[in-house]
């Protein structure tokens, strides 16, 4: 049944969900010395738990996700956005942010699950949003008014570095603005799905190069990876939540434009309150574009038993040839 | 089964769904001189289910409806709205928007579906609203300065001008404003339904005179009609969703003042993104009495299969018969 | 089955729902001079049905229960708030925001029924909005200039001010802000539930904190208890659909100070409309909370048949005794 299990050997161990090192770590005893590699690789599955299987997170009902990434995003986006150190009343609002995220989470679990849509990172878009405007009553958030205006210059576009910021896009989603962090991200997603990796790059490329289409210079967040970030997380979702085929490609690059055009249109918005667009446009976009798959447009299918990509892919071609077979027995 | 068949033989060649037409030209072979007939029937009932039969569109998947919508509507609007040309990058954002529709309405399709709710021209007001303010970043679209700031003038209400408006609502829904437009509207539509021209062109006359009382000096938006049309909408609604009756004559007018306070309510927020409100006022206020229906709130009832209005009751009075009789049969 | 039945007698008799008054009464007949009594016990019932009641009021589809909020708060909200008499005018408006609150809540009944949620006073909440909104158009609402612009003072916090806010909140459920009128109120909650007194003053009180930490100075709408009545309603409603529980005392605080974030983060975007906050921040912050409940999220659980807290404990301690029996005598 598991693919990864079948590859060459070395790759077992480390590919998708490493099954290999799972199978042997579960041999061994805890009363051996083996207990430290045991309890490494249980913190290391917890930690990808939380951060790279949100659903399976949501599917066993594991909702301190979202307060893992109210934790660890809101540290690292903080001083990025407001140039502000993190004080500890900072800490107490994050820690209330925490809370709510959890609740948050769980209602949005009961409310979307009837039409079986996870909730991305919404819970922590929601706690996040609401702490950062409470934090402006006591000047602890807020921008200096000079960085508010935004001066409307005509510039020439720039397109290598419209294609370092999509590169940046990728360090982004955790709010790390370095060449050598998206390209360690890169690389650990390319151990766990190749095709993951290349669509959701592809994703991050084309949400940067439409935002040089809907807004105006200068284009400096553009270069930051800023206005990638919602574009690569959208093109791989569908890869994840879909049985990828060759039309799904096509979406994919779709629903990063959409976010793209989406982020334009609310960026305003949020720009009033002095926030950030955070990963609103992705959850916004993908949410329609599964509910969309849900109801099979666009001959789109939603994957039943989420792994990763190539294992579905993988499943998707037994099921059909299961399916032809028995047709042809009972004609 | 078919009431139009029953009526006086000239009618039934041309009202509602004209069945007449449609039997004698099922007869013909397509390879007799009947070809050219039959195209032009074939093309006007394409047509007419994009436009006049959103819900049977629905229905049947025809999700391109909102994509017409948008290429149709979309080109007439712009013009009228931005006093810009159509240029070659307007119908780049316009194809795009073509294909966000179609998304987006497969998606609503699928949220809406288990409350019976249709998504009505959403989809064209999300993808359209979404475009127009991305291609405000290069110029493409926007108020000058001065027609945004209106002045509040304390000015009489010319009665005889909310009726002509009234009047160019009807043409406003395809963004015409002419009174022969709104004329050619009405009587086309009354050749399909005369109960449903009734109830919709006094839905734009209530929301008019609604307008009057939620809306400030100048008037000149209410004489042109584009208080109006959202109304027409609502009350036409209403009576092609549920099944007639004397109460539901107060609900259509109910729903045509609350979609012109709703009307009055947004259009400001629109404003400041220098949005026109499109049709967002009657989708949002007919879910409302839709969701009301689908509850038998009101004594209001949903039409199970659509055709025309007039057809609806008269089904409606035979399976009414029909229960009483089982009910006596069986006592 | 009915614990208050089992109090001592006199208690019986006003405590709750009043069983005891009620058999009593139901023995005399209607033509006897016992008819004054009868009477004005119904009316009480049904005002109590109104405004006490407004789930079961719901269940049995006694939609009127959001007319008479819209024609109660806001007939006293109205002249505290814009410092404008009620005019015929202003009584117009109302009858119209009336009927659409009954059609809004019908709406939403059927749309949050799937979900098992109430929908609150949310049909006010709209209704009134949207009522305000358009009664601008002719000066019969809006606020000064002077009065929008707050002037940002460093004040001290007086915390015996906070105190004393936090008990005005209660009075300010209903827009009354007089230390008797919330004494009154409390007294007549304390008679039907003590434990649904406990917890509300506690929510308001810690909802009136928690408006220090989100809001700037000067705190006078924190002392006139305007920070408190939304907490009010949230702990307590947590402790009138859910079994009370230890874990359910933390939740019902969370939710009050959840509520003060949410109020806080609103708040300036209703004032860009000259808008309160009404009791949406209770609406939506108690809709998340209950929706979690449904899902069994935090253990908590939502309670089945609806009279009062003390008798959903004792209910719900019988239910895990049978549960445990049963378990024991088929093990």
């Amino acid at each position: 049944m598991d693919v990864i299990a079948k590859l060459p050997a070395p790759l077992g161990w480390i590919v998708g969900h490493a099954p290999l090192s799972k199978n042997a770590l579960e041999k061994r005893s805890w009363l051996s010395p083996w207990i430290l590699v045991k309890t490494l690789d249980s913190i290391l599955r917890g930690i990808a738990q939380a951060f790279q299987e949100p659903v399976g997170a949501i599917a066993s009902g594991l909702t301190n996700y979202s307060a893992v990434l109210v934790g660890t995003v809101t540290a690292s986006l903080y001083p990025v956005f407001f140039h502000l150190p993190l004080t500890l009343p900072v800490w107490g609002f994050m820690l209330l942010a925490t809370v709510f995220s959890v609740c948050i989470g769980s209602a949005l679990g009961s409310i979307l699950s009837p039409f079986k849509l996870p909730y991305f990172t919404l819970p922590f878009n929601i706690a996040t949003s609401i702490a950062f405007i409470c934090m402006r009553a006591h000047g602890l958030a807020g921008l200096p008014e000079e960085a508010i205006g935004q001066v409307n210059v005509s510039e020439a576009v720039q397109w290598t570095e419209v294609l370092r910021g999509s590169l940046l896009s990728v360090g982004q989603v955790y709010a790390v603005e370095t060449v050598t962090g998206s390209c360690l991200i890169i690389a650990g997603l390319f151990l766990c799905s190749p095709l993951l990796t290349v669509i959701s790059v592809a994703g991050g490329f084309f949400a940067s190069c439409t935002a040089v289409l809907v807004s105006s210079a200068p284009y400096s967040m553009i270069y930051a990876g800023v206005w990638g970030y919602n574009g690569f997380l959208s093109a791989g979702c569908l890869f994840f939540f879909m049985v990828p085929s060759r039309r799904l490609f096509i979406l994919a690059v779709v629903n990063a434009i959409f976010t793209t055009f989406l982020q334009a249109a609310i960026a305003p918005v949020f720009a009033v309150s002095q926030l950030p667009v955070f990963t609103y446009p992705f959850c916004m976009s993908s949410l329609l574009f599964l509910a969309m798959a849900s109801n099979g447009g666009m001959d789109s299918k939603r994957v039943t038993s989420l792994t990763f990509p190539e294992q579905h892919f993988i499943f998707h071609l037994k099921e059909s040839n299961i399916e032809e077979i028995s047709k042809m027995d009972n004609p």
